[in-house]
């Protein structure tokens, strides 16, 4: 089956007003991060999405989805019990289908013909289960990430079978656990911040009964008990929750853009300008 | 007398989200463009402040202003009049006294020790009259700017003493009427976005019946009038309104702060990435 529906989750503490910050698009138009994304995500068959927000912010998350308004249902998460918590609060929005997962808090911008969103649903829309994006990142970057183990499916370009998933795991665990045959040394494959998650992901959110209440326990569930694939995307992702990453998103995608000269003259004349 | 009363105008048609978008300081710190502008205002002895806003506004702008709410006071601008008609908004809330001037749209980061907003009042408060922050501008830019022509105050650092204001002025007019003595060739001197103004340019914008009303022709009159003077500031302007200028007041303010090594790197692999 296509997947057809979008849950974005935006409910974290201080990043209720992270999706409303503006951005210029590579092709020039100046819109809300939440307005990338259901772009995207409305570009790549989607019929429609939810969004977890946090208690009082539905009225300036309408403002900012602009014409996609009809699509998009709001959920609020009550009280902040974790990423886990925040993708349940969707289930009854999810009902008996695959779902596509996306982080209110990040953007994308690919590095080849087709956007990250798009490479990820062409692998989705064809294998059964659920499947995560995935990118090779250097071992630095662990305690920041949900990291996956497993085997390359064979014949495939970038398709892996996920047979471990450990949040944020310590390089020691990670080389023990997580190595995966082919990638770069030090590099382990994280996770990307894209989903296609099923039915049985949902229901072991709901039998769980952790504080916070995580995604990666669920996924690596999952992994033990059925198929659960991984894909590759080339592209970036950026953090916009992060220091300066609401700054690297702008400048991505002012540099990937029909501006890029101009935003090279003006990165050059601030660096001379603040020495 | 001293200047205490600030009034930030933030109601221009799209520009009523722009306050909101949040930066990272030199420093930092992650707040809004409008808590730049007020915590600037309140640090060079302001004690109060009024922001003219778009109608409907006041609620996000509350949330935006952060600590300084109890000094702020919110003037709605029913119609898009005009700046002086922004202006002219707030001449209850000025009574009898000169006010600072400052646009919402406007992010300043100074090239000396002392903060742009600094430089202007150290002067402006030591002067009668109104007083305008300028810098030395290429004529390429004369179409986006109000620009003054005048004298040099003799013996002063960069004091000036108005004679004419032209709003935009085209660069036959300007040669003919806004050359300043001793500016490099090419160059004009263009309004830097600060203005001290008296009750005479309240009442001369109260008289005025242009649609749009403007500003530019009441400091004009003001400059016939009385003394009128023009004050140069050390440092960069940014629009955050234009196309990419809140990007560049980002990249300005991170590259002049603690961070400038890591977003030198940032950029650097942001332009390799991109290419």
């Amino acid at each position: 089956m296509k997947i057809k529906k979008a849950v974005i989750t935006a409910a974290g503490p201080g990043q209720h007003h992270l999706p409303l910050q503006t951005l210029v698009s590579p092709n020039g138009e100046t819109k809300t991060a939440i307005a990338f994304l259901l772009d995207e995500i409305f570009a790549n068959g989607m019929e429609s999405a939810a969004i977890v927000i946090a208690p009082n912010c539905e009225r300036d998350f309408s403002n900012a989805v602009g014409e996609h308004l009809p699509k998009v249902t709001f959920i609020e998460q009550s009280d902040p019990l974790g990423y886990g918590h925040a993708v349940l609060c969707a289930r009854e929005f999810a009902g008996v289908d695959r779902i596509l997962l996306m982080l209110g808090d990040h953007l994308y911008l690919t590095q080849s013909d087709e956007s990250c969103l798009g490479q990820f649903l062409a692998v989705a829309n064809q294998v059964e289960g659920s499947i995560s994006a995935v990118q090779p990142t250097h071992e630095s970057k662990l305690p920041i990430y949900g990291t996956v183990g497993g085997q390359r499916v064979s014949g495939s370009n970038g398709l892996y079978e996920v047979s471990t998933v450990l949040e944020k795991p310590t390089p020691t665990v990670a080389e023990q656990e997580l190595i995966i045959p082919g990638l770069r040394s030090g590099n382990y494959l994280c996770f990307f911040g894209m989903h296609v998650i099923n039915p049985a992901v949902m229901k072991h959110l709901a039998e769980s009964d952790s504080t916070p209440l995580l995604l990666s326990p669920s996924l690596n569930a999952t992994a033990q008990n059925e198929n659960y694939l991984a894909c590759e995307i080339e592209g970036i992702r950026f953090n916009i929750g992060e220091p300066h990453g609401l700054l690297r998103a702008q400048l991505g995608m002012a540099l990937a853009g029909e501006s890029r000269d101009e935003v090279m003259a003006s990165i050059i004349e601030l660096i001379a300008m603040t020495r």
